[in-house]
């Protein structure tokens, strides 16, 4: 019987990729730009979250967004795809258990070039699996600005080079 | 000079309409039963999250997942979008400052009926903006069995009828 470690270790990865052991506490990287759309703006949000103010600019205006803005999930998930492209897969990331927490806290407006900064906060050892990695990232959108539109943290899990004791 | 509030209220909204008033805590809603597609999964996938688990059953065989399942963040926008036709387009809400915690619990496969149950925590007035309410969710994503695949609680600022004080 194998373990979940010895299938995914059997899967040959690059050492060219990113590795748990590649991260860095206090690391600081910055992706980007991308335009945001109104069309992309709308489209998420017909499919997602069709809320009057993600959808029409006048019904926007009349809320507390004060214009027509990108549904939240719609910037998570711009986020996503940005550090998808700027660093998870070039990376052994097996994606993430969760979001410790999501802050909207600027709309994010049609027209806006975004950029996403990536900042470790803690790196450590996974004590359950010990071919895992964990890497604790602060990850924030950034505006044309550099006004924080949204921030969130989260804990992914990498493969690493050298696979740790188990505990 | 017109406030938020000044001007939202000149925008007429039925009474029929869910108000911050209409929610009571404790009070459980299900929502759904809603079809995901494997098609939907991928398509979602290759737009904002196109690593491999999220886009090929053998690379998702090959990971943590187990087999192709949906990206979390795509979990996170049905679910939206079961609670917007499910509530939340007929009522005041003002939209989320944020969301407390998001866990994927479980993999969002191909094929499973959704169902969201939302739970509400808590009811609260808002203190800087009396013509609005607070209420905390719990929002739980379930499988066809009842298994819960998503969970996130947030809070979503709803009108009031009555306008509180302000403190």
């Amino acid at each position: 019987m194998t373990t979940p470690a010895q299938r995914v270790k059997s899967v040959a990865v690059p050492d060219t990729k990113l590795h748990w052991e590649d991260f860095e506490r206090g690391a600081v990287a910055v992706y980007g730009p991308r335009l945001v759309t109104r069309e992309e703006i709308v489209a998420f949000a017909a499919e997602f979250d069709p809320q009057p103010m993600h959808l029409d600019e006048a019904a926007g205006a009349a809320t507390l967004l004060g214009g027509l803005a990108a549904s939240g999930w719609h910037s998570c998930s711009l986020l996503m795809r940005m550090i998808c492209d700027g660093f998870v897969l070039n990376s052994t990331s097996m994606g993430a258990p969760g979001i410790d927490e999501v802050k909207w806290l600027k709309p994010l407006r049609p027209g806006t070039n975004v950029r996403v900064r990536a900042t470790v906060l803690d790196v450590r050892e996974s004590r359950s699996r010990p071919e895992l990695g964990l890497v604790k990232f602060h990850f924030e959108m950034l505006d044309d600005a550099g006004a924080i539109l949204t921030a969130l943290a989260t804990t992914l899990m990498f493969g690493r080079r050298s696979p740790g004791a188990r505990s």
